[in-house]
């Protein structure tokens, strides 16, 4: 499998994650989202995914070599074809909580701050990356800590890694970004920590990547 | 079960069709999203879902009444609950790109086009929603009908309906509103009419429901 990814899109993060969890080896192909006006808008990768976003997962499906894009979907293929270990529960109320949550940050939160739509907000519009982002992820984080409240152990939903805290940690490490003030939402810093004593989530983190400009 | 819906909430829209297509009854409560300053942020809602929006479903699941949110996580745990007739095709790659197309739709257009963003937008930017919204839907629909074009018969994957059409018909509704030119996806253009053709999209239509103002 080859992924095309950048070390700080937070889409690629989770796959990246859910590639490690599940031990899963990956060459790994750096789409630069910002110089020359941004790789992913190049030919190459257009028709890799029309979106001219990453990540996109390049795989062998039954004898096809076959691009495949958002990072949802990339997660719910991975969970199909390689189960273990697991990034779902096994009950039908885990598994809709664990995909709630990750929706409240994939639908909910990420979008809002997504590159493409801060850029058109600030040439178009003449808005403020921070000041516009900044509400959008501190309501949409409170949401996800009183949601979690209910279903969380050590992890979002019980006491495994699932598809939300998958897409928790990049939302977190974002917060941080836009100066959102995340120091009474304890059961996320605790979870985050609980998420980032792991190898898998340590290997997936940006400053980790071969892109990284650290 | 439950489904707090408004009738014009496209999020509201896909479960209802998914619902329909399962041929699974429901009991259906209107949300109002405007009047009041948005019936979704009263306590009665916040306690049913953390977000403040529709749809929710409320389900007994293994003796315990759940509220669930979110679109996507409430399919997924339809087709999981309820398999059949599938939303999903069998193969892997089919439903990897049925889930990518309505990704497409779920976190690439829909939450630009979102009720509480264009509120602050207007609010606190004075930015216009059409002039927003058109080029969002009208790139994301471009690039769902190229997508499109590798895996369609008579619907988005296939010739069965799939979570892409339960996303996209909403969609398309959407981009009528705000005026963006389809008559050149004439791929859509026909996926439509193929869905449209069948009952449980006509039952899941905004116009049929209970609190539609037409």
């Amino acid at each position: 499998m080859k992924l095309y990814s950048y070390w700080r899109s937070s889409s690629s993060w989770r796959v990246r994650t859910a590639l490690a969890f599940k031990g899963l080896d990956y060459e790994y192909e750096a789409i630069h989202l910002l110089e020359q006006g941004g790789i992913q808008h190049s030919e190459a990768h257009k028709a890799r995914n029309s979106m001219e976003q990453v990540p996109v997962l390049e795989v062998d499906i039954d004898g096809e070599t076959r691009h495949l894009a958002q990072s949802m979907a990339i997660l719910e293929f991975l969970e199909e074809t390689h189960p273990e270990p697991a990034l779902l529960p096994e009950d039908a109320f885990g598994r809709a909580r664990s995909r709630q949550l990750a929706e409240i940050v994939n639908s909910g939160i990420q979008p809002v701050q997504n590159l493409l739509l801060l850029q058109r907000l600030g040439r178009s519009f003449d808005v403020d990356a921070k000041a516009w982002c900044a509400p959008f992820i501190a309501d949409g984080l409170a949401a996800y800590e009183k949601l979690a409240r209910e279903t969380a152990g050590d992890f979002s939903v019980g006491d495994a890694p699932t598809f939300a805290d998958i897409c928790l940690i990049p939302q977190m490490y974002n917060a941080r970004r836009f100066k959102v003030d995340m120091s009474e939402m304890e059961l996320l810093l605790q979870i985050e920590q609980n998420c980032m004593a792991l190898d898998a989530f340590k290997a997936a983190h940006p400053d980790q990547q071969p892109d990284a400009a650290v």
